[in-house]
């Protein structure tokens, strides 16, 4: 298996290795708590694994044995780490409840399969004797996707692929390519870029998620506009279930009644297993272009992206920070910093131009051959322009590029401070994009202020736009709040179920890219409506009728 | 309603009174004879409608009753003519049973209900009655989609969309729009277009179907390499079913979940009744060019094609005959009309590069802004060139956008002479393509050999290419053969099943834009494995568990 479990953080975000870049930066903590009105930071570390105790496995021996047959005792690992590592995802709600050692969710044992016959075989063992089985890729659900639930079930083991890992064929005619459900992103792009291939699906959790996990919980990349979603680049995938495998076609279109794939994509392991995905692909990009422009207000910039869309301007990003995120960013990566004399002549120069706190920043992101990328960077620019933006030229866009996997990796430090760290995400047609932007941001900044552990303490709240298509486009919210320590699940509860609301109410998707899992589930018959959960459960019914795959995600009990 | 059902033909394509073109031109019967191999054709003329019998209408007086309740008594017709209508839809198999005069099929009622909560209250009552629902846009179906099939149950009703024709509500923020079911594609775009959209989509069938028959069947119009599939640019939908109305979102992406809307698309009236749909439109375009290409064989226009969709080129249609559909349509336009001299020096040149009976010819098309056309079209034309294409100029392309809904009616005066007249289509991905062509081609030859009604007469077989992605294309065949007066339904059978098995055989979907229906429900398992089917079944069960929508299509038995 190609990422050793060993190496990586059981209760936090990604290399155990990975440097630390907030700790000892004394001066960050000191604006962050003057930002957040709090007097100081609290030192509030996770519990180590050594003292916690995990519920003894309950997976009868027999059934252990019968396990230990399909794959080999070697690949049935039930010792405290990988447990404990498996025990949950990488939401805030999963840190909260790891890092405070709560492992009542631990599965009874952790099976790294080989091969699809070894799945499928695991699952009908799993039917016949009620176990529960919850599909892993990299482990990074930011909704609750891989939470080792058993419901009623007496037994839960976790499918970890990380052992299918393989890039099994590419076409280079039909310009597609096949893999094991368990490769990442980084394995992923490895292989296919080696022969001048990408598939170029960029999420933040890309050094650690994988093919299936992607397709399981219909995920978008950072350079969606350009490589779409999963759902545009699926072409078809094997399903492992409990009643045997289904396959789906690798037609370029059909029309041959509802294709199955599409009942795949979000299928988040409760229907069945993605053991193989067969994907479009494309040539490796022989330029990019990555760029900021300044606009006066996050409405104008809105425009700007809304505008490029419906004209066709060919980007694979344009990401747009409002006010707050542009404000906090622009302090964050000053601190410390003495500012240059072109810099400060720079800003001046901004401040001059009419630009207030208001000012919201936009990186226009373009792939593709040399001619095409400097067209379409041009087409946005004279857009931009329309609206009133300023550039700000590559450096910005190549920051981000560089750090664009790093934001998780700062969860962990502001955790170990007393400072809560959460995203959400939605999406809305343009029309009502607006007021979904700020009703969710009145709701996150109203929830942090009644759950704050202190008077005069407050949240930052800040959104993105990241997603993009003629019709909408999605809305990325990160907030950072003082936590409620002795509530501090019930302080995350809170503020979840007030954003939900508020999304629910104004026209957004309950998620966009980061899937139902259990964290949104209460919110989706609302989206659904109730006939159309029973259609899911119908679904279900069909594939898994003694109801092992991964409960308590996608479908309301 | 806004299609006057009197004025169509009830047996045939389209108006009545539409210009029969090929009738009195006796020098095409007799280049037609001779390419089939046949002495003279003979006069089959139809069965008129005055000289058939009907089986009595078997709705009991009580269900009738209650139908009238439902929409008013004007709404509920069962007379011949109507009855005779709505039989079945427009497939060669549905002309030969009309012609013949068999109406065994002839649903009891047609409905025109005017709104979701008549087409609601009708389910609820035919579902609680045991009526067969026939959910009907504008019976142009290919593939028996809207056969009024009972089944067990003791009534069938026709429900005929045609009076549910609005264009609700544009969003021009957005740009998406939202109509009922029943509008055309003359009404649709003529209303989007009087606002400054299109949808664009443009299936040879445009004149009579229907927006909810699109989306029903998965369908595409010419123009798809730009304006997209029905699932491409469907947003949300309302579908009626007898469990309640099922409302997908409008969301420009979601992650919650697998999409309803993906079960809508492709449904067939099967799952529910499709009353409402909200669509991604586009700004009319400010220019448009097709014009023609020449290319030595097929292998090197598909070729050129697969290229362009990879580059990224934008066009709108890229159109590709197969040598025999080339030369057909060549030898076939040019009767009795004088060579031109410049028309025979032109050929001269192009035999003289060395282009033979293989050439084959292709039609490029690009709209949107003048420039972006402009750019496109030069992109186009370098690709062909390096496929070594001769670029044959606009008249071709304009002279396919004139008469391009015209070919359905050449069939009804060829079914008047003995021939018979089918289409069928189907998509794979890009290195299987070449292959699905050979193999579908030799067994359609092969079926109509075996079954012309004399020896020496034989088929003519030709295919396009009409819709590519980047990894891969449509193929869509167009056969004209003499007919075995004394068992023509056995004929077509036959050679429907040949295709069929050399379509599945060779990794080509049962149907690319046409669908279902009851033609290719036994090739349907095979593509989506039994399992799939299943699943399919569960969703009908869920929806409609009495069994009353639109019997015998889709599912198989």
């Amino acid at each position: 298996m190609s990422v050793d479990r060993t190496k990586l953080r059981w209760n936090g975000w990604g290399w155990a290795a990975h440097k630390d870049e907030l700790g000892d930066r004394e001066a960050v903590w000191t604006w962050l708590a003057g930002e957040l009105g709090m007097p100081s930071l609290l030192a509030t570390p996770a519990r180590p694994l050594e003292e916690l105790s995990l519920p003894a496995p309950a997976l009868y021996v027999e059934d252990r044995k019968a396990l230990d047959d399909i794959v080999g005792a070697d690949r049935v690992h039930d010792d405290n780490y990988e447990r404990a590592f498996h025990a949950l995802g990488r939401s805030y709600y999963d840190l909260l409840r790891l890092r405070a050692g709560d492992l009542s969710l631990a599965p009874d044992a952790v099976v790294y399969p080989r091969g699809t016959e070894e799945v499928l075989a695991v699952l009908v063992l799993a039917a016949e004797r009620g176990i529960a089985v919850i599909p892993y890729g990299g482990g990074t659900s930011a909704v609750g996707g891989v939470s080792a639930t058993r419901g009623a079930l007496y037994s839960a083991i976790t499918l970890d692929l990380s052992a299918m890992d393989r890039l099994i064929e590419v076409d280079p005619v039909s310009v597609t390519a096949t893999a094991e459900a368990g490769i990442t992103g980084p394995e992923l792009e490895k292989a296919l870029q080696a022969k001048g291939f990408t598939l170029g699906h960029y999420p933040q959790s890309f050094e650690f998620s994988t093919l299936g996990g992607w397709i399981a919980h219909r995920g978008a990349g950072q350079g969606s506009n350009r490589y779409g979603r999963a759902e545009d680049w699926l072409v078809g995938a094997k399903l492992a279930t409990p009643r045997g495998l289904l396959v789906t076609g690798d037609f370029p279109a059909s029309a041959a009644g509802p294709q199955l794939k599409d009942l795949v994509l979000g299928s988040e392991g409760v229907f069945g297993i993605i053991t193989e995905a067969t994907v479009r692909v494309r040539a490796l990009p022989a330029a990019s272009d990555y760029r900021g422009y300044l606009f006066r207000d996050f409405d104008s910039g809105a425009a700007a992206i809304r505008t490029a869309m419906q004209e066709g301007v060919a980007a694979a990003m344009l990401r747009l920070s409002d006010a707050e995120k542009t404000r906090f960013t622009r302090r964050y990566d000053g601190i410390g910093k003495r500012r240059s004399l072109a810099r400060r002549l720079a800003e001046l120069y901004v401040k001059l131009r009419g630009f207030d706190n208001k000012a919201s920043a936009l990186i226009a992101g373009f792939e593709g051959g040399a001619t095409a990328v400097a067209h379409g960077q041009k087409q946005f620019g004279a857009i931009a322009r329309r609206f009133g933006a300023l550039p700000l030229g590559r450096g910005m866009g190549e920051h981000w590029r560089r750090t664009r996997f790093k934001a998780p990796y700062l969860r962990d430090p502001m955790m170990d401070r007393g400072l809560g760290f959460d995203t959400l995400e939605t999406a809305a047609i343009w029309s009502k994009l607006g007021a979904l932007h700020a009703a969710t941001r009145a709701a996150l900044e109203a929830a942090i202020l009644k759950t704050v552990p202190r008077e005069g303490a407050r949240g930052i709240v800040m959104c993105h736009i990241g997603h993009s298509t003629a019709d909408g486009a999605s809305l990325c919210f990160t907030t950072i709040f003082p936590r409620s320590l002795d509530g501090d699940i019930a302080q995350w509860k809170t503020i979840k179920q007030a954003a939900s609301e508020a999304i629910v109410a104004n026209g957004g998707t309950i998620s966009h890219h980061h899937g139902v899992g259990e964290d949104h589930l209460p919110w989706l018959a609302q989206e659904k409506g109730a006939l159309g959960i029973e259609v899911l459960r119908a679904v279900k019914q069909a594939l898994d009728p003694a109801g092992v795959l991964n409960p308590g995600k996608l479908l309301p009990r």
